[in-house]
């Protein structure tokens, strides 16, 4: 699947795109039923809310089930990454997050690249965010928010960010925008929230601020979340890399799958 | 100013209507000198955000202020309501809210008259709710969220609440539906937002289930809520009654005041 001259500029002018449907119900239930099953496997990469087990966060699922190791290659999501990048690319970065129902928290405005750069040492803001929608996306349950187009802006630096910070804990609250920050940036670049129903998949820049409001509704809201990231911009961390399922070392290229996803 | 039949249609069925451009650029910043020159006046009507300065709700304006005191009796508010409730009316609780830029929290899920049942022995669910967008209402900055005709389902008792609560404290929480009753709920009343431009009005029943989200934009959006009562059902408070500035008690007959806000 390749993208259009038209969602190809969108996404350089924007810093995103959504493209509804690419995946189908059943399909969405299948990547559903893994989910579930990987949700077993206990262990670092394993985020549950305090009660122990209903799911925060899990992370490179892609390393633990075939259903999500077929998911990173499938034509539809690595072909429109690659066309974006213009490079092979391997994953940086896999998670679902699931924000709960009224009590699924608001994230503060930020770039993802700096945190990179900062944490992994990550050469150049390369990535390829894909937000593949587990379930309807709709403004009441904590869509991304994006600023059109700060992804053009570069990286904003933060006043407790450095260049070359050796890898260890980054408290994310360093790499957020201040109100009069982002009161000063709204000027140029509107706020958006891209929505839309399970199966769509928004493609956005590493570089893009973004944020997002709360879940008042009754019903989690999955998002699974890739980063593909150019083999030739792998970290070079400085000391100890990151946990392997934060950060991924296999930067061999992916290779397009085009079979279905639950093939035995 | 009355409401077409194809309004009071609507909000007899949604439970809201929202009508656009009510008041004029010009009137609003006339309101919005009016509420900095009311937030001068000391008392426990006002209560700001922990700086002690920036404003977070202020009660009863039209008690304290010219302005604030013709806008209650203002055509363009009263009619409808008086249209909508088919008697005379006085004002019940007048609040300007401010929801903070990215600390603006959300509201729970509730029913107003249940509570003003309880706390204050309020006969029945006659009151309009009067909402006046003093700032644009957009989808990022926490606008009100209906459950579309929940005000048909009648009062939605709670464990914690019984008829005849004697004054005093009562605690939200004991009126905020769960996530699964609310689940339950949407599958007939789905979620709707209205949003507009500052000088629109939102009429509401006091029955309709409503809640909020967070304000994640880098601008606080101030809300002003005018609830008129008819006179036939102030509260009969069986203790002491609650502080006037919450719970009105003067019941004449509001007359309708056709002039501008600011003559002097």
């Amino acid at each position: 699947m390749k993208l259009t001259e038209e969602q190809l500029a969108s996404y350089h002018h924007d810093g995103y795109v959504l493209l509804d449907d690419v995946f189908s119900g059943d399909e969405i239930e299948i990547l559903c039923i893994a989910l579930s099953e990987d949700q077993r496997v206990p262990g670092p990469h394993l985020i549950t809310e305090n009660d122990g087990s209903t799911l925060r966060s899990i992370y490179a699922s892609h390393t633990r089930h075939p259903v999500f190791e077929r998911l990173v290659r499938t034509e539809r999501l690595l072909d429109p990454a690659r066309q974006l990048a213009g490079e092979d690319l391997y994953v940086h970065q896999m998670k679902i997050n699931s924000k709960q129902a009224f009590g699924g928290e608001r994230w503060a405005w930020h770039q993802d690249y700096i945190v990179w750069r900062d944490v992994d040492n990550m050469p150049a803001p390369s990535q390829v965010n894909v937000a593949l929608f587990l379930d309807d996306v709709t403004e009441f349950n904590g869509p991304v928010i994006f600023l059109r187009g700060s992804h053009r802006l570069g990286t904003l630096e933060r006043p407790g960010s450095t260049e070359g910070h050796e890898s260890g804990h980054i408290d994310p609250d360093e790499y957020s925008l201040t109100p009069a920050e982002l009161a000063d940036l709204v000027k140029q670049h509107e706020m958006v929230s891209p929505k839309g129903g399970r199966g769509g998949v928004l493609l956005f820049s590493s570089q893009i601020v973004h944020g997002s409001g709360t879940n008042i509704s009754p019903f989690a809201r999955r998002l699974l979340i890739l980063t593909y990231n150019p083999v030739s911009d792998a970290p070079r961390p400085v000391g100890a890399p990151r946990a392997e399922h934060l950060a991924g070392r296999d930067t061999t290229p992916l290779v397009v799958d085009s079979g279905p996803l639950d093939r035995r």
